[in-house]
């Protein structure tokens, strides 16, 4: 038999028989039991896969993000077998992995009801427990065809005429096969900790012309006790869930009357927001940016001019045409306008850095099919800024602006966050625009400006604007997931677009850098935020209702009044419950609301002329004065102190 | 001759013969000179008319509202005699009288150049001096339409096609005549006081399709004291025009790339406009109002069901229609998005009343024409709020927003102003919407609430909006001309509309009551009318720019540093010019940008460590510790102290 040579992750070569199966060569090694897939070279492929020329091999482990993508995937296939053994005549159509999970979509008239999904899952576990094998096989693609269309299938003949390759590769476990790329797993037994998590209708192919098809949802992980710890995030994240938390604490509604993904704040929310606003719009005051307001509107030729009308119409509202010919566009963005103002007059490097910011308001339009809540809306007001600056203060101002989203995060106790470096591919000339020059500078001053600043990052090679490197925030939610909140972006395109200037020392005339920056985000999505990070228990100086007055019996009807008085004179959003009600029925109440202190009035306090403050986590604080609960206070909201409960409770 | 009986003003009965003109009347009377016309029977008429029948006579004085129209009238006819003796073959239109003066528009190619005005006005005054008769004569229309169209005077001509009257009046004066109802004075030489005060061009019948004409305005006055005074406020006016001042102090600009109508907040316009917003919020929210943020558009339906959609089309955006089959469109006003919030939820007696406020941006469609700085514009942030109230509440919550906005004119400075109640016509069933019972009730509330602030008003039969009576307040501007700020309108009818409700006390559900007031009107109106108010000399607390810190010399460059710094850490807006420039320039810089405090730092500030403040006027403080110069601008701030400059200076 042909011997060939096969390198080892840790660079050692060994030399196998040709035909060997991938799974010996691990066996051999003893490699451990998490190993569920290989890559040859680079490409990954299934342990059953014969080695028939030199190689280098690496393991694929299902604790690794490859691995448990690939452990999903195989879930999805295992759960397709269940349905269609379950329910014959189903087709099959597509079942692609997603974050955390996968799912399935199946041709079927009726829709899987509950109890029907605990029998597909029920039967997952056998179709698991019998350890099938799972074989890939290639075949000519007219061949597969053939096979599927005898199988019923329409959908996988579908997609396989218009596959362009010649040759595809179909995975088969007992009696089941589906057309795909792989790799999967080699047999069935290796899924062990799976939950199919909700249904859904879903056109095929995404498009509301076509047929509807069901989906099912699943989730799959390496181990039991992963599945566990995801399935209570699961569960903490729906408890959280900004939708729920903002209707059960009324901080935001929306009406069919008015239009999907315009959402309204109610007073309770609009506090929130206002002290938000406020905030970031002082604190940026005090670092020299310099706030305006702007027209939510222009005219269509400046968005021709800055050529968002050209690449980004689509999620552009339409154009209003006036009777006097005008022809006005909602804006999509806020930098024309900076520019605008830029523009208004000559600007000399004495001005520079500018730094124009503003609350802009701004409006997108989505499909209806992706509006939610405030996190996906059609019109959002954006903590924006845009820095006009030389070249040579590109580094400084990057590194101003990191130091500010830090303080932004610690005042909201946003702890779980990391940074992106996206640079350009130099190998990709279509994709940016010109001047390595320019590039290299600019990387390099956002790569010193994040060393300066001391924070960790990674970089991500082509995943730059056009326009210009960046640096994105990402948050992570209590799922993990994280979201790009704050950004940091150059652009060397518009200032060229709009032929901006600024006389330098040599009264030569040069362009102008234009760095484009977010530090809270749209009050939306940062409203839908804070409300899951918090789980709706805004900390103090956030809280839309700061204190509760509450009454025993109509005993202390008169103190509880002036306490609830003399709060609302020092500044604090109180309210007063004196209800001839229970006492407990009021402490839920106002647990249900979040409010961080419950401040209960009884004989005592009369008495004593005190107040014995309540935490919202229960803690009960000892009586005090009035003074002494008023300097607590103002301390918690000069510091931004935020008791939490845990994510648990 | 026949006798007639003639009731004087005083109600003496005169008997005189048939046939005698009123001038003679009059002059047996000892009427003064300042009587230029007389109302007979209530209708203005010339002196020279003649008496044919019993009546009752009234003078008309030039010094009375009537009689200044009629005086400046009689002047327009003056200068259309001026400008057609001197440049024959210019055809006359029309010349009606305006606040404070008059216009004549007159076809001719060339605009009228400032000598050629200058010549009129020379030609006016030797017609006044020749002190012509003016005389009326009636005719049938067609033979007026033969005597215009003997002239050459096609614009007459067209005028006399559209008349419906079969007789017309014309009036003459020497060589000169024009159509004219008059009444006018009844020679030239009664006008004495009057000045052309500029040129335009201006479309007849103001169609941009029809030809240009040629615009003077003039002004006119009963004496030259009276004309001198209007024409110094009409100079301070000019330096107080906030289109002026804006440009100058950098406060707004608009740009022809985004639009007309549709200003841009500069920094320091837009640092004024956020301390408002503040403001006003701040003391609204003190006041039970509870604010809110909602989308600044709607679908189209909303404004059918609310009724905009007829009755205010024509200043509305044009909708925008999405692929998706959604229309949505501008708000024009935020109440429709008021009451979906208010409908939200089902309302007992106990949440009333609810007080609905917000920042609310909404758009309206103004022609180009009319579109002026801040004053007029296409999108604008009104100070809104809608007070839901049974009929029981309402006079608590209209002396509520009366006493809101004594303290916010207060606050502001401001003292020149006056109310209006405007109620129904009962005559006119047709304007009103229905129920005496409710414009009964409503009426009273409003009389009541205006005694029980104690606030003279002047009533207005027939002025209410037709869903409700109002009380506006007008604040006046430098000429003396009123303005609608604030205002408090009760409405039935959308309430009625969209079905609104509460629970009242006996378990039945009642219509409440809508009030829309505003107080401090939009910010682009109010922005327009501080900038003119304070001629650009904002207070402490409202300035761009509040202190200014300035060295002698280079000496004092390092303690200017730290007192600007010092400043601007207390919060202060401080600006430091340590340039090496002339101490005078400096100042005369400082002056010119408004600034309240100038800190000149000399070496004795250094060797003291004190600062020398400057007031804006001129006013040289003693030095004092940074200590006391903080608590004298903290002391200035919080009263709302303004040290105004006189309005002549």
């Amino acid at each position: 038999m042909e011997k060939i040579q096969v390198k080892l992750p840790e660079g050692k070569i060994i030399e196998v028989t040709s035909g060997q199966k991938i799974q010996q060569v691990a066996s051999s090694q003893g490699v451990n039991s998490h190993v569920i897939a290989a890559k040859m070279d680079g490409a990954p492929v299934d342990l059953d896969r014969a080695l028939s020329r030199d190689c280098s091999l690496d393991w694929i482990s299902m604790n690794s993000p490859e691995g448990v993508d690939i452990l999903r995937h195989s879930t999805a296939h295992l759960m397709a077998q269940a349905v269609q053994s379950l329910f014959p005549g189903t087709q099959v159509t597509i079942g692609p992995t997603i974050e955390d999970g996968f799912y399935y979509d199946f041709r079927r008239e009726k829709s899987f009801a509950p109890e029907e999904i605990e029998k597909i899952e029920a039967r997952m576990r056998e179709l698991a427990t019998l350890d099938l094998k799972v074989t890939r096989e290639e075949m000519p693609r007219e061949q597969a065809i053939g096979l599927f269309r005898g199988l019923g299938e329409e959908y996988k003949v579908e997609i396989l005429r218009q596959i362009p390759e010649e040759t595809v590769s179909l995975y088969r476990q007992g009696d089941w096969l589906d057309l795909c790329r792989g790799p999967h797993v080699s047999s069935t037994g290796v899924i062990r900790a799976f939950k199919l998590t909700g249904v859904a209708g879903a056109y095929w192919r995404g498009d509301e012309k076509n047929e509807m098809l069901q989906r099912i949802y699943g989730t799959s992980w390496p181990t039991e006790e992963a599945l566990r710890e995801h399935l209570r995030l699961l569960e903490e994240a729906k408890k959280r869930d900004h939708r729920r938390l903002g209707k059960e604490l009324g901080l935001f509604m929306v009406s069919d009357a008015i239009g999907p993904g315009l959402p309204l704040w109610l007073p309770k929310g609009a506090i929130v927001r206002s002290i938000l606003e406020r905030y970031i719009v002082d604190l940026e005051r005090s670092l020299g940016y310099q706030h305006v307001y702007t027209p939510q509107l222009a005219r269509v030729e400046l968005y021709q001019r800055s050529g968002h009308w050209d690449h980004f119409k689509d999620n552009m509202y339409p154009p209003m045409l006036f009777e006097d010919k005008e022809e006005l566009v909602l804006r999509p963005m806020n930098c024309p306008h900076h520019i605008m103002m830029y523009q208004h007059e000559l600007h000399s490097y004495r001005d520079l850095p500018l730094r124009i910011a503003e609350l802009g308001t701004m409006y997108r339009y989505e499909r209806s099919g992706v509006l939610s809540g405030l996190s996906r809306v059609r019109a959002m007001t954006l903590n924006d800024a845009h820095i006009f600056c030389t070249p040579e203060q590109i580094q400084s101002e990057a590194v101003g602006v990191l130091r500010l989203i830090e303080q932004v995060y610690r005042d909201f106790g946003f702890t779980d966050y990391w940074h992106r470096l996206s640079l350009r591919d130099p190998k990709d000339r279509a994709k940016f625009v010109d001047s390595d020059a320019m590039w290299d500078n600019a990387e390099s001053c956002l790569r010193h400006a994040l060393s300066e600043v001391g924070v960790v990052y990674k970089e991500a090679l082509g995943e730059a604007a056009y326009y210009g490197p960046k640096i994105d925030v990402q948050l992570n939610d209590v799922l993990g997931h994280g979201e790009t909140v704050s950004t940091v972006q150059l652009d060397f395109y518009l200032p060229e677009r709009f032929g901006l200037e600024y006389v330098d020392t040599d009264g030569q005339r040069k362009r102008p850098v234009m760095i484009h920056r977010g530090v809270v985000s749209t009050m939306e999505r940062m409203m839908a935020f804070l409300i899951e990070h918090y789980a709706g228990n805004f900390p103090l100086w956030l809280a839309p209702v700061q204190v509760k007055v509450m009454t025993v019996t109509d005993q202390q009807k008169e103190y509880a009044q002036k306490v609830f008085e003399d709060l609302t004179r020092g500044g604090w959003r109180a309210q007063l419950d004196d209800r001839n009600e229970k006492l407990g029925y009021k402490i839920r109440q106002v647990q249900g609301e979040r409010v961080p202190y419950a401040v209960v009035i009884g004989d005592r306090e009369v008495r004593d002329q005190t107040v014995s403050p309540r935490r919202r986590g229960g803690e009960q604080l000892k009586p005090m004065s009035l003074k002494e609960f008023n300097d607590l206070l103002h301390l918690e909201v000069t510091n931004k102190i935020s008791h939490q409960q845990s994510a648990g409770s």
